[in-house]
């Protein structure tokens, strides 16, 4: 298993229950997939939102996006992590 | 105190070791910008590094990296996370 971030842009003014809901819709179909998405943070300002998942690929991930209805292309593998 | 993602390009090939050096001259002087590193996390491949901060201000977090010698413009404030 591998960690990923992704971006998505265009969430400008979105609340935190409306990030909830496209959160758990990812969620919901994750577990197709292989992918479990563990974080994600919202910029309302600039619109930018930040997900942090682990799964087999980056295919994987956006496919899950995509089913959950939120698609985007921007994601980073992190294989290197520090604390 | 605020919650941040930064995200610096550039970084394509970087080691392990050589993040953990580079989050270390963070640590050593974030406490003089009252900003605390949470964890970052690097993708050699695009060179992309996100980094997981709370303080003051972005300009705070910035300044942290100015002082520690990998300076970035690009930052984000987080109000919303959710897991």
């Amino acid at each position: 298993m591998a960690k990923f971030m992704d971006v998505h842009s265009g969430f400008v003014g979105v609340t935190e229950e409306q990030l909830r809901e496209a959160h758990e819709r990812d969620l919901a179909v994750e577990a197709s997939e292989g992918v479990h998405f563990e974080r994600a943070w919202l910029d309302p300002e600039s619109g930018k939102v930040f997900c942090l998942s682990s799964g087999p690929s980056k295919e994987a991930v956006l496919r899950v996006h995509e089913k959950a209805g939120h698609p985007t292309t921007e994601i980073y593998e992190l294989p290197i992590e520090i604390e």
